[in-house]
């Protein structure tokens, strides 16, 4: 039988995005197994109803619980919006970290002003979910949230930097600027991909990347539940999906940034 | 028991694009009933592979043979460059419309130089269903495909004439145009909504638009069936979708033209 630690940790998310959170989490804790679902047939979650997302979340949660997870990463920002109550009470007593919990903590540890804006999805501004985070911990921030749905498709077509991509980041930004926020949060895993875009159209502002942070919590989680894996050199990593397309490999090591070796296709629902 | 003429024409899709279709059969076939699926939980198809789109497809032909249809309209270019024949399989001896052959044939009815572009999603452009129907009839005909990804997220996020939408269409064009083509078929429900702009950036190209060529071929292949519908003054109009997300309605009228009354909501899968 697994020992406790040796369990994995399940990280999910509508498609491959989540992979830049594995990314974050194979150099953050290097001795952890790792298994990860994305929703590849049903991918993209953020213009589909709260009900919806629901419903495959938990679909989602049954499968990892099979394969027997220690902690659960939810690396999927709309998902966590909308569904992130109800896995943990599913959960029970597991760690379950999210990506906004942990942005919203990072985007109020870098600003300095107390302004801060948020890009993500429909289904993620519509939950009030980063405002309601961010002002959980400080009353006071002023949070400016902006759908940015067209960056998703952007990403997935490779244009990082294109003229097209700029004018709409250039299109999204502009209220935010006008708020004057100092803090940015790249709130869809798509996002981290167009750092260097946004960067150059808004040079003063700091980016919050919750991939990173995202890590950094999961490790804190980790250790104070006893479940850090400390005797592991050659972790194992389990790509599932519930789609296969035409280019998922070369989209997918685009987000991992590294060769994905066991891929395998599940049906779910 | 309902008569065969009375039986509905169904009509479906991978989420509301296919209501462009509604409203060419509606305008076209004032009298017939129509039973029209959109699954808009697990919208796009495009940028899926095919053995999940003749899954998902084959959960909806089932859906609506239980609606008694006496016909079934493919109004989704994907489904029917990916599923077309497994469909006609299933449906039997039922008239099987779709809307790549009769874009396919509307285009060679339309083009002078024989020169014909296409535009469509990622599937639908690397099935090659459009050059095989092509071909099929005119094996000289030059076909020149073009994935247009980006143009399904532009026309739902309402950017119809927005310089975004205008760089794209022209960079996706560019090829086409320097190929000499006279005819352009709209080979993705989304894009009639863009014809304005389309037309202004390919001023001496015609546009086929498959909506209005499929409703005459229904039409046709109805009376030729004996199934035409003659005596319907108040025809029924049912909607069924997978998901109704925000701003659904809108979204769908948008597509349809009018408004939508019966719409419901139902699982597959």
């Amino acid at each position: 039988m697994t020992t406790n630690t040796q369990r994995p940790i399940g990280v999910f998310d509508s498609g491959v995005g989540g992979l830049t959170n594995v990314r974050a989490l194979m150099e953050r804790l290097p001795m952890e197994n790792i298994v990860y679902f994305g929703d590849t047939a049903r991918v993209p979650y953020g213009t589909k109803s709260r009900a919806t997302i629901e419903t495959f979340s938990m679909q989602i949660i049954d499968f990892l619980l099979e394969h027997d997870v220690k902690a659960l990463v939810i690396a999927c920002n709309t998902i966590a919006a909308t569904a992130g109550s109800k896995i943990r009470q599913k959960a029970g007593g597991m760690p379950v970290l999210d990506v906004i919990s942990a942005g919203a903590q990072a985007a109020l540890d870098t600003t300095a002003n107390n302004k801060i804006g948020i890009i993500a999805t429909n289904t993620t501004v519509n939950s009030n979910a980063y405002a309601r985070a961010i002002h959980s911990s400080n009353a006071d921030t002023l949070v400016r949230t902006q759908a940015a749905p067209l960056l998703v498709p952007l990403v997935e077509e490779g244009w990082l930097d294109h003229e097209v991509t700029r004018l709409t980041v250039r299109e999204y930004l502009k209220p935010l600027l006008v708020d004057g926020i100092d803090t940015l949060v790249l709130g869809c895993t798509h996002f981290p991909l167009l750092k260097p875009l946004i960067s150059q159209e808004a040079p003063d502002i700091t980016l919050v990347d919750s991939a990173i942070t995202t890590a950094e919590a999961t490790a804190k989680a980790l250790a104070s539940a006893g479940l850090l894996n400390t005797d592991n050199p050659s972790p194992d990593y389990r790509f599932y999906v519930s789609d296969i397309p035409l280019r998922f490999r070369t989209i997918g090591e685009r987000f991992l940034g590294r060769s994905m070796e066991q891929i395998e296709m599940v049906a779910l629902g």
